[in-house]
């Protein structure tokens, strides 16, 4: 794609194609999604079990988008039945390394988060 | 919220609020939102225009949501007529600070992320 080396691609703009990606990392599912993955490895089943509360659709929908985009590899082994695991790509991964401080972050912040909320309700 | 003192919050337990917390931050226009007011102080319909594409009901919600979370102050002048600002709070600018390299990441990354959805779509 020789145009996206020449134009710069801005998030703020709405016809952006970046906004897309955006979008598509920071769905409901896929965030926990690549962040499990960077665990490791996992098949279908299992990172569903990990990704508490996805449905099946969900999970499936999320891993294609994020395979479209070359975050996820999808490895199928020619076994019965067959065997299906899902990995991070590099790109995938530094994905990841991003979403990680952001899901720290907020799991730190909760008992603030709890406190605006509370004084939020009491006006 | 003393029980958050001593619970550890998890994102990947469906129960867990701090999931709802990350939602309310990634939500399709609550990163821009964030990212756009930590360039500094916005009013509403100048936010509107920087957040392109966003509808007046979209940003009024996530506003109020961000607010809800103690992410954004809303400071009303009592001017005829009300002149309305949105900033961010100190926990909101630290939540800014965790998204604006995964905004950046996605606006570099743009080529390698084309090319993944060409080869997809060619297969």
């Amino acid at each position: 794609m020789e145009e996206f080396d020449q134009l710069v691609a801005d998030v703020f703009s709405r016809r952006c194609t970046s906004r897309t990606v955006l979008e598509t990392l920071t769905g409901r599912w896929a965030i926990l999604a690549l962040v499990a993955l960077h665990e490791g490895p996992y098949r279908f089943n299992a990172l569903r079990r990990r990704v508490d509360g996805v449905s099946e659709k969900m999970l499936s929908q999320t891993l294609h988008a994020l395979e479209r985009d070359g975050m996820v590899l999808r490895v199928a082994e020619p076994s019965i039945p067959p065997r299906v695991e899902y990995s991070l790509t590099p790109l995938g991964r530094e994905a990841a390394e991003r979403l990680i401080p952001l899901i720290e972050w907020v799991e730190e912040r909760m008992p603030q988060v709890a406190s605006a909320r509370e004084e939020y309700a009491s006006r």
